[in-house]
């Protein structure tokens, strides 16, 4: 089987996936947070991970960067999870927007801005300015509701170096044992500093527990997912559907939603991801959503690249990367739409040749 | 008659614009040419005109402006026109969107960022560096693709102070006769001041016709014409329709268009403006069209504001503001949406009273 269908997905949404006008929202941002040395494996060092998400999207769009004279690959070859959601891309047609809800490094393509900024350290002061976490908010409300008039189904994705932990402090500021259960693009969870941390960060906020959302956000979160949360309201206020494309930082903005008392209907909304982050042994995303959600609905890709004759593309199944970029979603819909798993992995390797040649040779 | 068609008007576009599935894209830019005393009114002063093309968006989308504390209109009651266009929104439900080409001053609503720049002075040194025009060229193209595949046709509007001084200076540069054909938002036209400004930078540029349209532009044009021609140009690609929505400004993107030898097709690219603008006998926009584009297709919305209450709104047809923000082409959409112009003139007032129930009074 290629796509595996856990809790209550609804057949109707499948068959808009499959067949519906689609389109892939990735939304970027930064946190100062991914400058914590060890937390984040997502850039070449604490200070590169900000241009991180420039050279996705750069990457995904133009199938080359600006922002940094390389594509984003690990110096041992293993490359961002844009890669294989730009084979995606290819491979269905499906347009393709950016979404920048505040990015210290902004990348030379276009993108929807929604006037936001980036997230500052949660543990040494508020992630956003009350009023600037309103605005990102406000405005993703307006561009999903213009999204949602004009196609069946949105997936979203996202890219936000250090996102988990600013998801895991979200989810914990909102009531919920998010405690070391988010995901890692190291195959060596970096749980325990994660934990210290959103503690340190909930013990600056000085509350335990937010009621509102917005200020949870504005005080330990990050732009990223609350524009997440926006967007997936203004979509379905226009009758349309939202893939969140992405592991456990989707909990986050589904937390959000819920404490916004956002009807939660796998009819209009579901999540899908990827096989490397679900059956990961060091995260939870299955009993992160249930707790949070108990109607959830997720789609989980069973495309794999253990098969590939890359070892940097087979390091996907050895732990490394996991969700990134809507790669999960991404390769969810390729696969609903008939593409097959072979097919995707020609596409994902000819794409992956295609780095190394542009890459001058040492 | 609600709608006049002149030139070669095809009735298969019309009925796209009908009834097809349309999208209101404004773009936005600056040029430091505005600061040039006397030469636009689209401002309080010269240094004002920078914040125009954010706060006519934001009062656009909005119905509020955020980056100055009243609606753009000005000391006396003249509205901008996006109020017109707003009305026509409101009334059509057609989607709509902000490309940000490059301004100084950026608006605190959501807008498609093309990374561009603001444009200087034309009269010393260039407008933009050419890679910037490029860059904008190139990611409009991509934009263009991306709306044109979402939908039947693209309603086109801008908003750049002393942008009919730049659109000169495009149209003079590809060899068009130009010289003082360009329209005005004041109904007196500063006709001899634009011409001198031209004339300088065109001196100052050491050349006195362009082969290259993109290499004119960088010289003595702004962000916001280049950025239509790309996006027109990406959305015609697409398979989708363009309405040219504005006046002798439109004219300059017909000319870069011509001179990159972009078929001109009417079936596919056809302009909409206000009768305002083709009927004042200060400005040419008929004789510049034909002379750039012999078989073009001009759509001219013959609703009138003569018979409205309010002095601000009758002077529309008393030779102030003209055009601008898409208002020829979302009067001409509306009204051949079935709307009567009573129905638009209601809504128009409807909207012009919040503007002055919004402002405290003195």
């Amino acid at each position: 089987m290629s796509v595996k269908f856990v809790g209550n997905v609804s057949q109707r949404f499948v068959d808009v996936l499959k067949s519906g006008d689609a389109v892939f929202v990735v939304v970027i941002g930064t946190t100062d947070t991914s400058l914590i040395p060890g937390i984040t494996i997502a850039g070449a060092s604490p200070e590169l991970t900000h241009y991180t998400p420039a050279a996705d999207v750069e990457f995904l769009i133009d199938g080359k960067c600006y922002v940094i004279p390389t594509p984003p690959v690990t110096p041992d070859g293993k490359p961002t999870p844009a890669l294989i959601s730009r084979a995606c891309i290819l491979l269905t047609k499906i347009p393709t927007i950016v979404v920048n809800s505040g990015c210290r490094v902004l990348p030379n393509i276009p993108y929807i801005d929604l006037r936001g900024m980036p997230g500052r350290d949660i543990r040494t002061g508020n992630a956003l300015d009350i009023e600037v976490c309103r605005r990102i908010f406000h405005n993703a409300i307006n561009v999903g509701k213009f999204l949602g008039s004009n196609f069946d189904i949105v997936i979203l994705g996202e890219s936000i170096p250090a996102g988990t932990t600013t998801a895991m402090a979200i989810m914990v500021a909102l009531g919920f044992n998010a405690w070391g259960r988010v995901s890692s693009a190291s195959p060596n969870n970096p749980i325990e500093l994660k934990c210290r941390v959103v503690r340190e960060a909930i013990r600056r906020a000085g509350v335990e527990v937010f009621e509102d959302p917005l200020q949870a956000v504005s005080a330990v979160g990050d732009p990223v997912h609350i524009a997440l949360a926006g967007l997936t309201i203004g979509i379905v206020d226009s009758g349309c559907r939202v893939l969140l494309a992405g592991g456990t930082q989707m909990c986050a903005v589904v937390s959000i939603l819920r404490k916004l008392d956002f009807n939660l209907d796998p009819e209009f909304l579901e999540i899908a991801t990827t096989r490397w982050l679900v059956y990961d042994r060091q995260s939870d995303m299955i009993g992160l959503l249930s707790e949070i959600w108990n109607n959830y609905a997720l789609l989980i890709s069973e495309f794999s690249l253990s098969e590939s004759k890359y070892p940097g593309l087979k390091a996907y199944d050895e732990g490394f990367v996991k969700e990134g970029v809507g790669m999960g979603g991404m390769l969810v819909t390729t696969l609903l739409r008939g593409f097959s798993k072979s097919e995707i992995l020609s596409k994902v390797e000819e794409e992956y040749e295609k780095i190394f040649k542009s890459v001058p040779s040492e």
